[in-house]
């Protein structure tokens, strides 16, 4: 059964927690917040001040996906606004490992995050090092696009990299995920799934996860 | 009588509704919504989405202070969202006039925004064509800094700009305001006051905003 | 009686031989040529092998105008392909003082330029050692936009300065000149103005030439 | 027999029209038009208004290089300008998907483009969406430089990967190209060749380009 | 009598320590630190590490001039490498005032230093901050240069604008300076003058900065 | 035996001299000389100034490796100051192929660099054409720090490479390099160990250079 980490970019902004906490009584297994900067993605978000106030009102995990250029700049204060996951963008820094290794010494889980059109081949020398692995299957910057099918042989090449060797990572796909997809992706491997508008713009978010969730056991 | 306008950045971001409501019922003019980019100042705040949840919710003007590189870039986003004054800084662009000219298209009030290093001589050519100019009482970048009082000449001198030629300007300031320093901007010429900390970070959000206002009439 | 520039900005490109003729023969005191990097301005136009391909087929004066980043990096490959005047924007480089010496190092006239909302305090430096200031009365980046008549006080203000001190430049206008305007700006003081649409977007570029400069006589 | 697109980057830039007649009458298969914004290269070249001005006086395909940096800010006025191929560098954005998605919803051929340095593994996830690849065969920036034969590998090495799996493009190759090298590109497996001061450079650009074509059939 | 600081630039690089004791033994008030980056100023040079390494066998005042795009991020470290002079460009960032405060926070003179082209109306806000005043007399990014005469009327005017107001700076020239010009740039209100080149690059340093010295009390 | 190439960021900055003479008389192969600009690496280093003064007073090669962004600015410079070998950083530029060749036309040796996280499939079209790959086994900004042994593998990758095919390169480990894993860098391909602080931070730094070299031959 695949984890579904509803995303806040499609929540109600000014009403935060009643959406927060439906998403959790709801079966969901982290919280994606999308940081973005209008400058790596076309779209301003959120900073660590949103992490900082979300920390205290759920006990889902904080799974933080920087859209940030030089990343290294920010995650220390994400790591100590209470992230449990920092996600950083291979393509937004020449200096992704040690961007990775600041995460990781903070106690926190490192994520290197793939846009569609970045090969696995450029996350080679940090698989070993990753905790999770962020495969994007839109391209990044907005809410509500539509599902890149093509990233699906990207999640089976990384599903069959990790049962050889020492990685050991989850695998996370945002983007476009529905119904309509989740059982493709979970069976080409992936283990998180990213919803934002699916489970949000919908009058019944519970309901929302929870046929993601039944669509990767049937 | 000074406009009060809180800052939502010292709002509680998972609650804004009820922050913003007692914003509008103390008393607040306007409701300042601080926008970082992590480029132009070193730190991450909200976008155009936080512009457009909050626009249904509240009567009050939307003040948006732009704290973002080449704003030209997002200034249509803003009007789009909601906004009614939407301040860009002089020092992130080249095309001070062209940013300003794009956010009076809209039909949206334009304000320059000055750092406090920045001189007025900066602004001699688009003071005849903005509804306000923002001067910064603090360097932007975070809430619940300390008021530089070096700013109160500042503040005298776009008040007497306005006094003579074709200038029509309302005087904004922004940075540790408080009931300490607030009759002193006012007396200098302010006619609104961004409040953050002071308003938000209370147990009693109406009273800090009527002491402020109560501070200028006495 | 004012000198006209017409901008090829607005000429046929394939066709520009006939169309630089034809404006020598009416009466055109120079060439003036829009170079844009889409980085500085919002626009790509023209490079260097642009001045190198005209040098040889007209005796005009080559008047290029760089609205481009960092233009110490191509000052000199537009010198030597034959340009007769260098203009540089002091919002583009923090080296202006640089920008100007190397074009005047090269035998060749150093200009100035100024964006609509830059105040002429920012050049008071440099007007000692320039040949021209350019005054744009539009936003720099696209040919056919409406001329802004709060330049006007601009251009006054610099003609005052030349006749006092050891000033001594021409002042240049650019953006939206036509034969509605054309006289104000030649009473505020311009000795030269640039005309792209009015010019070439006529089927009469001799006729329009002549009235830019009939209007200064009247 | 390999199809020749000329380069106007070699062409009078003040008389370009009887130029391109003189390319499209020889059997030129495309026009190659060489945009650089002197960032992303170190040289300045043309924008969307030369696409604009060419369209009307041609029939041949105008295949469009983008040489600029962020080239999603330009696609949409290449397309719209009249280009038929629109070329984007892999190392000029981190949005290289979105950038080719955005040509191809135009109706337009979406080209990715490789430096010398450039390794094919970096175009691995995008080559099931474009409808050619370029192949740089020197350093961008200028005409006239000499070819680079150790590109021929990676030439051989795109042919082997289109006839597996479910690619379909076509292979241009950009740089030096003469009729002492032209065969043996085609025999790696070049469908295109630009040729700019090969062709244009020349008393007979039509007997040029017969030549690369009669190269390619002997 | 003028202050001299001598400046290490044009010193022995594989042999500092003798230059430096030479410099003091032969009078020098300050010891002048160059640091360049490379992209504020078209040189690279030194960082922190050199002025750790200086500080122990000298007991000169370090004068570090920061050619650096946003001294901010390197000031820190500077102050903790044991600068007593500080001094940052108000063309290199648009938080000058920011800067400058957090020079002073270390307890270390904060110097605010201007190019050739930037005119004093540019640091007018932060005049009543700052300890100094860096006039460059040449534009910065090399030694050896030839000292712009034309500053002399800058200087002066700092000079005045000393004189009236709350402002209390020191004023240091940078650039070009020998026994050619010390005396005149001391009589228009110079307090420091650097010396690279005249100094180290003479066989008798001593002499050298004696000569200086004796030119502004004849 | 493994060749050593002490790095002078780790000497004495103001008595140069003595420990490059130190170095040389211990057996040192190579000078290592770490050049950096605050933007591509956190920390400020040395420019062309450091290896002109270095080249006149040893006889050991120079190793200048460029951690600075786009290094085409400063190659010739570097080449000019008598480097031996140029190091360029695959992540800095897009033009890594120019880089590289435009060291070789200076008769120096071209040498490709690679972060951490970079992977040897980015430099697969450069390989060719280089004389040393330089394996950076610490994230690059400051000397000091830990050994990554991660990095094993791609030294051992490096190795196989040029043993097929056209490859003659040497093979350069920078990073964290001491005595308890040189033999390990050495087994896996290296030729070449930098060593900083191992060799400089030691009060023998003859004896140091020379435990480097015996635990190669064990």
């Amino acid at each position: 059964m695949i984890k579904v980490a509803p995303s806040i970019l499609s929540a109600n902004f000014v009403d935060l927690k009643p959406d927060i906490e439906v998403a959790q009584s709801g079966g969901a297994d982290l919280l994606h917040i999308d940081v973005m900067d209008g400058q790596f993605v076309p779209n301003l978000s959120f900073g660590p001040g949103m992490v900082e106030a979300i920390r205290p009102i759920t006990s889902m995990p904080l799974d933080c996906h920087l859209m940030i250029e030089n990343p290294e700049r920010f995650v220390t204060q994400f790591c100590q606004a209470g992230a449990d996951v920092v996600g950083v963008h291979v393509e937004s820094t020449p200096h992704i490992y040690r961007a990775l290794e600041m995460i990781k010494q903070h106690g926190v889980k490192a994520e290197v995050a793939l846009n569609p059109g970045t090969p696995i081949s450029m996350i080679h020398e940090v698989l070993p090092i990753v905790d999770q692995v962020l495969v994007m299957t839109v391209n990044p910057g907005f809410g509500g696009q539509k599902f890149i099918s093509q990233m699906l042989p990207k999640i089976q090449q990384l599903n069959q990299l990790r049962q050889t060797g020492d990685n050991n990572f989850a695998i996370e796909v945002d983007g476009g995920i529905s119904d309509q997809n989740v059982a493709s992706v979970y069976k080409a491997g992936a283990d998180i799934a990213v919803a934002g508008s699916y489970v949000f713009n919908n009058e019944d978010p519970v309901a929302q996860i929870k046929k993601l969730k039944t669509r990767t056991t049937e």
